[in-house]
């Protein structure tokens, strides 16, 4: 029996998990991490759980597979750049080769929730799926042909910054109207923030009133579950736009399959009504009707079995 | 020696050529089209001229590849809808099968010229390549991992209406800011047209006063080489536009190289520059960086010559 291990390396801590053959995880882990972290005792503290684990003769994994938040170097298994971690091109990859004595693979957080997605919820004879990551920011993973792609520099998938309108909202990055402007939680917290601060009556004012930050994606969503209009205003529009960004993607890659996951994505039909609505807009249909869009199950694992399965 | 047989179907004719081993093109042929030609007979044409055709034995080409502008169906050889013909749910695939004798291979138009210079004008070693054809309206072809990228309905690659701005211009399409309305020909010339019949000087005006359709993205073009303000305000526009759109493709797809092609592509420096200059100020360089842009070679070729060889 073949096992597999896989980290997924986030900002305040890192999952570890061992999955077995049939893609499901039979031991995890979790190691505190920081935006102050050194790579260095990371890499001790990884090989410090990888070692302690008891495998049978032959069973031990000979490679481990990362999952890390930024831009990633996959040839040379550097993170270039890691704005949750702190990192500016740390060898991560040599780093932990080094102290766990496996060979390592490491690749964005978001082609391995993609990876697993792919690997534990897709029928086989499916081949081409975009995977939409919304969490505090948008990001995406594709799947072509089978396999991820991940393009010349390993940074192919990042579509939370695709312009939906050079004119839009400022952006963390710089620039204006990235599609994360309209869907990622941060801004729609952001943009609940800004109404509310204007005295708008909402079944979120009560807690806008007891301190601003307790609002959050979930709460409107909640909200939004009670029919606020406010709260359905931010989730309609979230939606709509994520829709002309997704429909731009699906005339570009006619993928079979959509997934979304993430923090937002956990709205469900909140989210996916006005972006279906948004779709059937679309005057070319033939390569919408041949997608199927849907929410990703098990969010929480699918980032470590995927950088497992890598 | 093994030959191929292609074909590029358009609005008014269609090239055909017979290509060697060494993909270059042997023997050219041209019929005339039309949008009201019935398919039947076009099959028939097409039959007569590679009927014609003196082959050695062996040499016979044992397939024939089709390009035609419009939306394929390419596993069953139907053409769902082309706008240029006329029409509708054609199978062109059987009909040319059964009028030649050979099977037959039918793929988008700009697909095939994606395949084409692929084939003809790309190192070896280059994988992912994207290829953005400037004419009337605005196409694309993608190749991914060495192959040419069709999506679950053979649609990929439409980039032409992805959705810059919702509030933008019309589109032919129905929707409102697609690429196409940014740097499509078609919409180059009217936003000539519409600027010169508010009386501003340009270089233009006499050509516009003779007969508002004598302007052309070429005319456009000639002025802007002269320096002429609003010529080169329209080219530095449509080229910004199109940055803005490959830099959203470029984070999705991060592919090695991108060719512009078709005849608003000829105008060279003229899009390219401020294309350039768009790119340069996007935030996240690494995608960007690794990309080498450049015009197409051979234009008038390389769909004849990647249908082909598809």
């Amino acid at each position: 029996m073949k096992y597999y291990f896989g980290v997924d390396l986030g900002g305040t801590s890192a999952k570890l998990a061992l999955v077995n053959h049939s893609k499901k995880i039979v031991k995890d882990f979790s190691i505190k991490t920081s935006a102050s972290a050194s790579p260095e005792k990371l890499a001790k503290d990884v090989a410090a759980v990888f070692k302690k684990i008891k495998f049978s003769p032959g069973q031990r994994p000979q490679k481990i597979g990362v999952g890390v938040a930024g831009d990633i170097d996959v040839q040379n298994g550097v993170v270039r750049v890691s704005p949750n971690l702190g990192w500016k091109n740390v060898p991560l990859g040599p780093l932990l080769a080094k102290s766990t004595g496996v060979s390592i693979h490491i690749d964005n957080d978001a082609n391995a929730a993609a990876w697993g997605i792919y690997q534990t919820q897709v029928p086989a004879h499916i081949k081409n799926v975009l995977v939409v990551t919304l969490g505090t920011g948008v990001g995406g993973g594709l799947i072509i042909n089978g396999k991820l792609h991940q393009g010349a520099t390993g940074s192919a998938g990042e579509i939370g910054h695709m312009v939906m309108d050079e004119e839009g909202r400022r952006c963390n990055c710089g620039l204006k109207g990235c599609l994360e402007t309209y869907a990622g939680g941060t801004h729609l917290v952001k943009l609940a923030q800004s109404v509310l601060s204007q005295g708008l009556k909402s079944r979120l004012s009560p807690l806008y009133k007891k301190d601003p930050n307790l609002i959050t994606p979930k709460s409107i969503a909640d909200a939004a579950q009670k029919k606020d209009s406010l709260a359905s205003a931010i989730f309609s529009h979230a939606g709509h736009m994520l829709g002309v960004g997704l429909g731009n993607l699906i005339y570009v890659l006619n993928p079979e399959m959509i997934f979304l996951t993430g923090g937002v994505s956990q709205s469900k039909d909140l989210i996916l009504n006005p972006l279906r609505k948004s779709l059937k807009e679309r005057p070319f249909q033939t390569p919408i009707r041949a997608v199927k869009i849907q929410i990703a199950k098990n969010p929480a694992q699918v980032g470590v079995i995927g950088a497992a399965l890598l």
